[in-house]
C-alpha cells in the first residue's frame, strides 16, 4: 500500500457519507449535540447499530464524542464537511478552467474566421 | 428497506468517491475520455481491477462509457460531482443560518446589557 494519510482520510470521510442513516445522523447533530439514544429514536434503530454508525462517522472526522459520567455525547466536528467540500471544489475549479480555455480557443478560432 | 431512490443514489455516489484509485481515475478523466488500458497505466493496476472500479464509478453516476468496436471508452458524466456538491452545500448553508441566528442572539443580548 502506497497511499498517503490524506488519501486514507478522504476514503474514510466519503465512506462515512455513503449511508443514508449516517447522513440523517449528521443532520440531527447539526441541530446540536445528542446522546446515542437520542440519535437512535428517529431512526428506529437498535443502539448497537447506532454506535457502529457513529464510530464510522468519528473515523471519518465528521463527529466528535465526549463521555460525561455514563452518557457519551456526540457533536459535529468543527468544519465537519470542509474536506469533502474542498475536494469537490478543487475539481470543479479545475474543470471550469478547462472549459474556459476551450471557450477562449473556440472564440479565437471564430475571430480568425471572420472576414 | 424504506430508503428513497435519491438516498440510494447518494450512497453510491459517495461510495464511488471513497477510494483513492477511483478518485485518481476521476482526475485522469477530467483531462478527457480514456480507455480501460489508458486508465490502468498510471495506476499500475491489473485491467480487471480497473474495470471493477469503473463499474463503481458508473453506478455512482460519475462516469459514462461507450463501446466503439472492441474498445470501451470512459468519460466524466456532465456535472459528475454536482450532487455531492449540492448535498454538502445545503448542509453548509443550513449551518451558516444556525450560526447567524446565534450571532444575532448574542449581539441582541449584548445590546440589552449595555447601559
Amino acid at each position: 500500500m502506497n497511499r498517503s494519510r490524506d488519501a486514507q482520510q478522504l476514503d474514510r470521510l466519503f465512506h462515512a457519507l455513503a449511508d443514508d442513516s449516517r447522513r440523517r445522523m449528521i443532520d440531527r447533530l447539526s441541530e446540536g449535540p445528542a446522546s446515542v439514544s437520542e440519535l437512535a429514536r428517529p431512526l428506529a434503530m437498535a443502539l448497537p447499530s447506532v454506535v457502529k454508525h457513529l464510530a464510522v462517522l468519528e473515523s471519518g472526522g465528521i463527529v466528535l464524542s465526549q463521555k460525561d459520567g455514563r452518557v457519551r455525547t456526540y457533536r459535529l466536528a468543527p468544519d465537519a464537511l470542509a474536506r469533502a467540500e474542498a475536494w469537490v471544489g478543487e475539481r470543479k475549479a479545475r474543470w471550469n478552467a478547462h472549459f474556459d480555455a476551450l471557450e477562449r480557443y473556440l472564440l479565437d478560432t471564430a475571430d480568425e474566421d471572420m472576414p
